[in-house]
């Protein structure tokens, strides 16, 4: 973990963002899989570990807005838990590392909430994600457990988002070590497929060095000939020559800090010309959104001067047609980028995404409901401390095609005949990590190899 | 997934246990990890898996008992899922694979229950083990979330362990594929680990072979210096010249059967002299566990005689004392093996443990509550197709040592001087996994290397 003053700051700042009453932090409990004491392996709440920084379950946390103290909530270890399971500091102790010196058992939080709505103050928290959570805040507050998530608190989330979203240097450290060790999985991978090779096996192993390094994965990997499929986890086929393989992938450092990249590469030694082009393209629109990165541009535009690039360059190919701006006004290019070309990354892959994509990538301006834009997860101006995925992509999705053409949606613009050539291409998609600087952005990690050049010496063309 | 015949002739079993009402069998949802969207990779229910097949999340189904049909309730995909997520059959595709005729929307399963339960019909459902079945039971039944575990149907559980644990044909061909994979996991561990290497490093590659086979880990990996702790997740530690290094870990097929194997070894290329003496003892424990795995012998019978063949062996280094009856009887033992020697397995690698181990391990008899015997999962009179673990161990607990000491437990048994010398020792497990069979037991998969020759060849000594 981070120091115990940088856990006293944050929580100081946040603090400072309300007149009175109390802020609740439920850390995260353990997740079945098949049984109660057969878990997955333990995810802290990114907001708990942002304020409070530890990393075990059955902890919960409350700030006291009106005497500006700060109380983790949780129990000793029993003898038969130190057998099995190991052993730990003591509350008091874990509690002092992150800053806090008041510490009570976990049957106190019930008593401690009580006695606030009893004296009339307002007990704060955020959405939860977890049923788990739910159960929780509804014994707490004595609330329908289908009344919490709209009781969640505005303000709470406001405050909270204003804050995470600036990446402070000692998460930029950390950023910078989960794209390290992301780029060192995509070079693995982009090196090891052959043909006849399973997608599980790729998967395997990039997992493999995410947890080696420490850590583990920031998300579930997609590693597919398939990659026309947006977040595929199927891992089940076998590569062929002559198919794309797609990589999208990142560790999860220690501290549970993400890297998020995505690689585009032949299971041949080298792209076929079909492949090129689509790939080329692909980049260019990469390298049209990365130069826009700045302070003040709203993402929204770099999402669509990516998008530019791609219709453009397949209405040369003659799959789209007609005038840019009505088609991309209209969505058509929404055909083959059915998603944004990036989001927010943190503590989370998408960063704060169980606060509302509403507060965290629009600043609480609506989303749009059309398809494809309503999935843009960042359209505010950039700031310096945002950082952010850029990951444009060009996916031809044959039962997209199908339902467009059957609706004649966007028949202006697309040649369906066109587009029905490409139907077994795939997708292509290359995805990278930037920070937002005072005057530009800097890509965080070591270079990913990606060019077509660079591409095919790592195949070993 | 097996054949529709398997599925419809264990559904059919089921059902002629019963007189009538419906038997629920809620599906699992995913499980988030840090937001809604970011999940742990998707498991099953097993008993939904048992009866039903079928491996996606946000499905449910129900037995109408009275008229003997089954119905799978579940929705159809929407472009949004087909574009981010991938295709899949239709539900009725899907359910005609296990042999299920009538499908319905998820919607309507609230209609099915309501209906059943407002004519006076019985509804049965097994224990929840998430929170997000208990919230869907709550539901569905119109019951406080804190009463649903206490309404789960006893007779249910029953009929459910009763087929359950009974491996088919089919079944112990899947549990056979696991414990291959797993003891090629074993295997790659035994070789790799150096001094230097942390903890994490072996984790990550017995990971890699689980998942690049297909399936998954059936548990989280114990991969750790620190043997002693039973349970131990946590791989921050170096291995050095002299530790004594425990693997305990398993593969879990495509179709969700468990293997479950555990490795001592050492760090060096040889076991120390005091290593060695620990760990033939705990072998000698195995294979007297092993030797007497056949219908008819409680598996009480089997913890208590691997008990003593431990128990005597550190009376010989002077560790115990006394009357080896008077010391089982006592629980004396549990100071170096608080656990049990084993448990079921199959689909789950603790296998039906969400059904309770009273129903599971001691067909509806109490459990001990003294400390060591309450852990043994496992004591009912074996049947052929049962499948098992054996896995009795020897660890040295400091704190569990300075507890006792402090406490005076089983001070008659037990010298607590002596016993200190072991302090630093760490932990000795081995682990197989068993059919029983009509005339005794075979192991599942290969050979495990586990004799102090064949440890030592496979660390390069």
């Amino acid at each position: 973990m981070f120091g115990s003053d940088v856990y006293a700051s944050r929580r100081a700042r946040l603090t400072s963002r309300f007149d009175g009453g109390l802020l609740l932090f439920p850390g995260n409990v353990e997740s079945p899989m098949n049984y109660a004491d057969n878990c997955f392996r333990f995810r802290q709440d990114s907001t708990f570990l942002y304020y409070f920084g530890l990393d075990q379950p059955d902890l919960a946390a409350v700030i006291d807005v009106d005497d500006g103290t700060a109380t983790v909530f949780g129990d000793e270890l029993t003898i038969d838990h130190i057998v099995w399971m190991g052993d730990l500091p003591t509350i008091a102790e874990r509690a002092q590392r992150v800053g806090v010196s008041d510490t009570r058992p976990l049957a106190a939080l019930g008593d401690v909430v009580g006695a606030a709505l009893a004296a009339g103050r307002r007990v704060r928290f955020l959405p939860p994600y977890r049923a788990d959570t739910v159960l929780r805040i509804a014994g707490l507050l004595g609330l329908p457990t289908d009344e919490v998530a709209g009781r969640a608190s505005i303000d709470l989330i406001r405050a909270v988002v204003d804050q995470r979203s600036i990446k402070a240097p000692e998460e930029i450290e950390e950023l910078d070590k989960a794209a390290t060790t992301s780029v060192a999985m995509h070079e693995a991978a982009i090196r090891m497929v052959k043909p006849g090779m399973r997608e599980a096996e790729v998967a395997a192993e990039v997992e493999r060095i995410a947890v080696a390094a420490g850590g583990r994965l920031s998300f579930p990997v997609i590693a597919t000939i398939h990659g026309e499929t947006l977040h595929n986890h199927v891992h089940t086929n076998a590569a062929s020559d002559g198919d794309l393989f797609l990589l999208d992938c990142g560790a999860e450092t220690a501290l549970g800090y993400a890297g998020d990249l995505s690689s585009t590469f032949p299971v041949s030694r080298r792209f076929t010309d079909r492949q090129r082009v689509i790939y080329e393209l692909q980049l260019a629109a990469q390298n049209t959104a990365v130069q826009m990165l700045a302070p003040g541009v709203p993402f929204r535009d770099v999402h669509f001067a990516a998008s530019r690039v791609i219709f453009e360059g397949l209405r040369d190919l003659g799959i789209f047609k007609g005038n840019a701006d009505e088609a991309l006004e209209a969505g058509a290019h929404a055909m083959v980028l059915p998603c944004g070309t990036g989001h927010m990354m943190g503590l989370d892959v998408h960063d704060m995404e169980n606060l509302g994509e509403v507060w965290v990538g629009y600043d609480g301006q609506p989303k749009s409901t059309q398809f494809g834009l309503k999935s843009l997860r960042l359209a505010r101006p950039l700031e310096p401390g945002f950082v952010v995925t850029v990951e444009p992509g060009i996916y031809f999705i044959p039962q997209l095609m199908d339902l467009w053409r059957s609706q004649g949606t966007c028949a202006q613009f697309i040649d369906f005949d066109e587009l029905d050539e490409w139907r077994d291409f795939g997708g292509v998609r290359n995805e990278e990590d930037y920070l937002v600087t005072t005057d530009g952005a800097r890509r965080l990690g070591p270079h990913k190899p990606q060019t077509v050049d660079e591409i095919e010496r790592l195949r070993g063309a």
